[in-house]
């Protein structure tokens, strides 16, 4: 099925290997691609190659970043005696965009689920516990997410953790803020009820 | 708002200048390409400036192609004499895959639109005349879209057509295949109608 030429085929089926991106979507990225300037079709390229060969994690917290220390672990004015657990760098960003976090972070970079085969070992949890042995922490908040892996990874930090002494919580689950309650499902209404704070 | 470092926000920038890629979409697959073999991820930025660097207009039909003549007019199976006008490549594409069609094609590269500041000469016009000087066709397919600027540039190119004699058609509208008439449009159900077949 050659439509297009081989350079063009060629573009389409790698593009076409990106997730979720579909054989249309992989056309439409093409054709504007053909139609860029050639300037910004290599900063395009640079910017793919460049970042997949400088990414490394940040020596602290295990980000993705490009440097030994990430933009968040090396900022003075973060208070290193918090840490929020996540289980990946997305969800660190998710969480830097409220503007309200002025802790650290640790990434997972996963979370145990014995039905995928990935236990504690596979996630950076050895690095947390020597992490907690260096520095002096007040709080580890874990924000795993709310799925069966998430829950079973928050449990299993938690009991590792609580020997030490060192005080540690989960963000909390309830009904989304703007939320319409007849589109929750039944098992975040429960949580919300169970969660249900004085007011 | 840097909470990668530089590398890998200038990728999430790059991606997220590509048409329907908004800033979620472009941080997913930029995660996704880090996590990538670094060959993997030489192979997508290869492709992505060799096609733009190869690409070129087929010298019969102006489809995007890489070499001289696109796979369709260099294919000897392919009926010279009927040639059906599209807008853009990626129509071309999309009646060659119904497998149906024996002719070769003109691609204008758009469409005649007073409003965008599109004219005749703007679109490869010229050069489906001289094409059809030259060569000896028996009936010119108009294919643009159903658009009013599709059917303003139908009309235009029939009347161009029609006083060298050669056989001028122009693609049905009508109800989609498999279509529920209750929910088409009004002036397609019009046309529909208009363009109704004696069985």
């Amino acid at each position: 099925m050659n439509y297009y030429g081989q350079e063009i085929e060629n573009l389409i089926a790698e593009l076409g290997m990106l997730p979720s991106i579909g054989t249309k979507s992989a056309q439409r990225l093409a054709f504007h691609i053909l139609g860029m300037d050639e300037k910004a079709v290599e900063d395009l390229a640079n910017a793919i190659i460049s970042a997949r060969k400088n990414v490394r994690y940040c020596q602290e917290c295990f980000t993705l970043t490009d440097d030994e220390l990430c933009p968040i672990c090396s900022n003075p004015k973060r208070n290193k005696n918090i840490i929020m657990v996540v289980e990946d760098t997305r969800d660190l960003a998710a969480y830097e965009r409220t503007g309200k976090y002025q802790g650290v972070y640790h990434v997972l970079h996963g979370a145990i689920s014995p039905m995928a085969g990935v236990g504690p070992a596979d996630i950076k949890l050895k690095e947390l516990m020597q992490r907690l042995q260096k520095t002096d922490v007040e709080e580890v908040i874990i924000a795993t997410n709310s799925s069966l892996e998430g829950e079973t990874t928050a449990a299993y930090i938690s009991k590792l953790i609580k020997p030490t002494g060192i005080k540690v919580t989960r963000i909390a689950s309830g009904v989304p803020v703007g939320g319409n309650l007849e589109y929750v499902d039944e098992v975040t209404l429960d949580r919300a009820l169970e969660g249900r704070v004085e007011l």
